[in-house]
């Protein structure tokens, strides 16, 4: 383990995660990661001998999150963006993940070219949310990359994640429930079928701001909506379960 | 008005829907309305002008509750079972309502050559939940009917309401959350964009067992997922939410 010697930029900062002891090295002038990659990764299941892949990993916290929730056996993490890419790999070293998690610089556009296909038993993604209708180009910074389809679409992304993924392997997204009807057809173009899916909720008597999603490679057609994820409980206060999931 | 000539038959009973006075035929033994057409009424909207068809009416609770609640000029019911058809009509002449419904006995999947093509402002349709998986026969009964897909399939239902209504008007339909994916996966496929979904759960944490539909001919995809509708508040006690549907 290399732990002592990562090294750290002057605009970088190290956040412990409350998880396993693991920490995350993140430039918040640049992009933290938010709620919806820590519900993701306790949304997606993974299990002994599991083979995960996280699509457009950014500062890698999706599969260092899982890699302590789970006992999958291997990630491979994939950031087209250097900075966040090179971010990803000094987080794995610091918490001595190497033999866990690879970090692999490249576009999801291209994934079929870059990794074996059908391989996966798990493939996560928290994905851009907003359809890039403003012609925002290729040079915006990682926080317009990280919300805009600018550089990846959701049917590159969902056609990404069924290339690689086993039959019966499971698919898992997290998105903005304006899109949700798009994400079911395109789901369902590319064989994974919507098995599960829950709504995250602001607070109890708000619109979804949310939805957390599991689709099956090749299964029939059969979606589970669970109970409500509540947020807040009142301003700033975490709900009970959305606290366990920060501490516990 | 035909109102004191209606004729009630021995099985049958008059239920008192609460809602201008309005009143509506049905036969305990054989299928009574249930909470997901007293949602899908409220959820639905119709302005003054609108013509409004309901595919699949049963008794008429629908149009009936819809007459009450909304402007909407003309209500057209199709219902493909003799018996149900005729207790529609009473029940349409009971509340003096033959100016405003009609209706007509037919099957949803001939609706193109009963009814105009692209002339309703307004579709509702409570299709059966049930996949038809058992081989139900056609000489089952308007229960069976009413809950499993035998006499017509969702993609019936929803080619069915695509072509009677107008470019940008709007359907309403209650189904079960089970078959979200398949149902946005076939609205798509007809040109109906969802555009309005609420979940109804029975109690604030459970999951859901209906969600209420709007979709739009036409129109582009982006769908607004409401605040939850949550049934109960404790065993036997609805909301005020719901007990205001039910009651004002």
């Amino acid at each position: 383990m290399n732990i002592e010697k990562v090294k750290i930029k002057e605009t970088e900062r190290i956040d412990d995660l409350q998880r396993n002891g693991y920490r995350i090295i993140q430039d918040p002038g640049k992009f933290c990661f938010g709620i919806d990659a820590v519900l993701l990764s306790a949304f997606a299941k993974a299990k002994k001998g599991d083979k995960v892949l996280d699509m457009g990993t950014g500062t890698g916290v999706i599969p260092i999150l899982m890699a302590a929730r789970t006992d999958a056996d291997h990630f491979t993490a994939l950031e087209i963006q250097e900075e966040s890419a090179d971010m990803a790999q000094r987080s794995v070293s610091l918490n001595g993940l190497e033999d866990r998690i690879d970090i692999v610089k490249g576009d999801i556009k291209q994934i079929a070219e870059i990794l074996p296909k059908a391989k996966m038993d798990v493939v996560t993604c928290n994905p851009p949310y907003m359809i890039n209708d403003h012609g925002l180009k290729n040079d915006a910074d990682a926080m317009t990359i990280a919300r805009h389809e600018i550089l990846c679409t959701l049917e590159d992304v969902i056609s990404g994640a069924a290339s690689m993924l086993k039959s019966g392997g499971n698919f898992y997204m997290v998105h903005r429930p304006f899109r949700l009807s798009e994400i079911c057809v395109l789901l369902t173009k590319y064989n994974l079928e919507p098995k599960r899916m829950r709504f995250v909720y602001p607070y109890a008597d708000k619109e979804p701001n949310m939805v957390l999603i599991e689709a099956k490679r090749g299964a029939k057609s059969r979606v589970t909506i669970e109970k409500p994820l509540i947020v807040y409980e009142a301003p700033g206060k975490y709900t009970p379960e959305v606290r366990d999931l920060y501490e516990k």
